[in-house]
């Protein structure tokens, strides 16, 4: 099992939107021991499906999805499964797993606790 | 000066989408000491519109508004500006500030760093 993370954000045409993203990627990269992509839903490039033949053409063949979203909504109940599947029947040796969204995650409900602390002083 | 804080999420018509919000601050509210409500840009209700209109009431007359957004695109630059240029004219007396989003503070990224180190074991 070779395996690799794929942070996946909802996309937009506008680069000023993306920044932070690809800023975030970068200051993660150096954090984290697993290979890291960022990839976006939609809009925009690299999208999940560049970024899944990228890994796959690397070696990785288990990937973890993991959403920038703060809740799953018919983004993440629809549209992203759709596109897993149509992977999985291109890729049939990679194996794709869609994880819960960041926003599901108490380290991220604390870290808004921090801002909000931060922001009321 | 009487200050609340509001939370400011995209909005979905999907109740789906909107229980992590509300789960997020019902979370908050008791470990923070400011006063705070969420509100959605558009789609669902409680609307920004209905909670500055709410809070004013209550007597607060300053307010600060934190995008749950992990960044800056249209909808904070362009949106969210002309419905609080509409609500400063509306409420000449209650002070609006639009905060950085949460996606833009440190607290997030060591937060995302977290999860991809939980989901990557």
């Amino acid at each position: 099992m070779n395996k690799a993370l794929i942070l996946l954000a909802h996309g937009s045409p506008d680069s000023r939107w993306q920044a932070p993203f690809e800023a975030l990627e970068s200051q993660l990269k150096p954090r984290v021991s697993t290979r890291l992509r960022l990839a976006y839903m939609e809009l925009c490039e690299p999208s999940l499906e560049t970024v899944v033949e990228e890994l796959s053409k690397e070696g990785f063949d288990t990937l973890d999805i993991l959403p920038l979203f703060f809740a799953a909504g018919r983004h993440l109940r629809e549209d992203v499964p759709a596109q897993l599947e149509a992977l999985n029947q291109h890729y049939p040796k990679v194996s794709l797993s869609l994880l819960e969204p960041v926003g599901q995650h108490q380290a991220f409900t604390n870290a808004i606790v921090n801002i909000v602390e931060e922001t009321s002083h």
